[in-house]
C-alpha cells in the first residue's frame, strides 16, 4: 500500500442525506457553530480537496475565515490557507474560479492524462498541476503524490462524486457528517455519497466515534473500518 | 383542511441517507434495540402504511413481533396487529403478499380510480379496498377516509416514494430516523425521501425533538414544522 495522508471527509446533509437540491443549489444546512467547527478543521489541515463538480456548481474559495486562525497559521510558519486541491480529470477548472484567485496559499489541480494540454498549460499559471491516472484521476496514486509533497492531513469537502471515489477506493480514515433540520427530497438530488454505490456484500462499515447536538441538528463523527 | 390521523414516519438509513442498495436489496441498518423500538411503535399504532414499491421489493408482513405486545393489544380489545395499509394506485399488490396473508388484523389497499377492476375484485377477497384519486392515490383524501374509519395514529414505514408523497403533501407530523453505521452510496440507491424533491424555496423544515445513540448508530426524532 502506498503511503498517503490521513484523510477525512466533512459534509453537511439534510435529514434525508442530501447535500443540495436537485438543481445543485447549495442550501444552508448547518449554522454558525458548525461553520466555525468546519473553519477550525480547515485551519488544522495541510490541504483541502474538492471535486470539479463542486467548483463548477458552488465556486467555493475554501479559505480559512477566522482572522485568529489565519494569524496562528502564519505564526507557525504556514501560509494563511492550507493548500487547496481540485480533483479535475479533464482540467475544466475555470481560470477565474475563487479557489484559484482568492486568498494566499498553494493551489493544486489534480488532472488525468486525458486532460487537454492547452487547458493544463493555462492552469499552470495559477496552480500546481499534478497528473495521475489515464482517463480519470487515479485517487490512490494522487494520494501518494500528495504525501510525497509533505501533506499529512487532508480534508475532503465533497461533493457526492468525489466522496464516493475516495470511500470506494479505501482512502478515507474518518467522516464528519452534520445532519441538519430539513428535508430536501428528490430521486436525483446529490447525496452525501453518490457514484455507483456499493454492492450488498461490499457495503462500507463505520464506527460511531461521537455524536452531539449542534446548531439545530446533529454532528456525527465516524471512523471508516477497514474491509474485513 | 380535512381531518386526518396523527402521522409519523419511521425509517432506518445509512450514514449517507440510503434505505437500500441501488438494486433495492434491503440491508440490515439498525440492530436489536432499534428493531424492538420499531415493534413498540407498531403496537402503539392504529395502522401501518407502506407503498407498493416496498411490498414488491421486500414483501414485509408488518406484523407486531413481540408476544407480550400482541397480548396487550388483545387484552385492550384490539386485534394482534394494527391495520396494515398499502398505497397501491394500480392495485398491483400480489395476492400472496405477506402483508395480505400473515397474521390477524385488517388489511387496506388504497387504490386510485385508474386501477383495473379485475385486480380490485381479487384484492377485495383479501383486503378492504379504498379508492381515492384519479391516476394516483390522493393521499390527503385517503387520510380523511382513514380518519373516518377510526384511525387516529398512523405509522408510515416507507419507502422513499411514499415518504415523499406524504411529506410533500404536508401530511406528516413527526419523523423517526435511525442512522446506521454504514455507507451504501449510489446515485440511484433509494434514499429516505425521493420523489421530485423540494425546490429551494419550499424545503421542509424540521425541529429536532431528540437524538440518542442506539445500537451502533443514532436515533433522531424530528417534528415536521408547518409551512411558514
Amino acid at each position: 500500500m502506498t503511503e498517503r495522508p490521513f484523510v477525512f471527509i466533512n459534509s453537511a446533509m439534510s435529514a434525508d442525506g442530501k447535500i443540495s437540491t436537485k438543481e445543485r443549489k447549495q442550501v444552508r444546512i448547518s449554522g454558525r457553530k458548525d461553520f466555525d467547527r468546519m473553519d477550525s478543521l480547515r485551519a488544522s489541515s495541510d490541504a483541502i480537496m474538492v471535486g470539479i463538480g463542486t467548483v463548477l456548481a458552488d465556486d467555493p474559495s475554501l479559505t480559512v475565515k477566522s482572522q485568529g486562525r489565519k494569524l496562528e497559521r502564519k505564526q507557525a510558519g504556514l501560509e494563511e490557507n492550507p493548500a487547496r486541491i481540485v480533483v479535475d480529470s479533464k482540467a475544466r477548472t475555470p481560470l477565474d474560479a475563487d479557489i484559484l484567485i482568492k486568498g494566499e496559499g498553494m493551489r493544486i489541480v489534480l488532472v488525468s492524462r486525458s486532460a487537454p494540454a492547452d487547458r493544463i498549460e493555462k492552469l499552470r499559471e495559477k496552480a500546481t498541476v499534478v497528473c495521475a491516472g489515464d482517463d480519470e484521476v487515479d485517487l490512490a496514486a494522487a494520494m501518494g503524490k500528495l504525501k510525497a509533497m509533505g501533506m499529512k492531513r487532508l480534508m475532503v469537502e465533497g461533493g457526492a462524486t468525489l466522496n464516493w471515489g475516495m470511500l470506494s477506493a479505501g482512502l478515507v480514515d474518518e467522516i464528519y457528517t452534520f445532519i441538519g433540520n430539513l428535508v430536501i427530497g428528490g430521486r436525483t438530488a446529490p447525496t452525501f455519497v453518490d457514484g455507483d454505490g456499493f454492492p450488498e456484500k461490499e457495503i462500507l462499515k463505520l464506527d460511531l466515534l461521537g455524536a452531539e447536538r449542534m446548531d439545530e441538528g446533529i454532528l456525527c463523527r465516524w471512523k471508516v473500518l477497514p474491509e474485513p
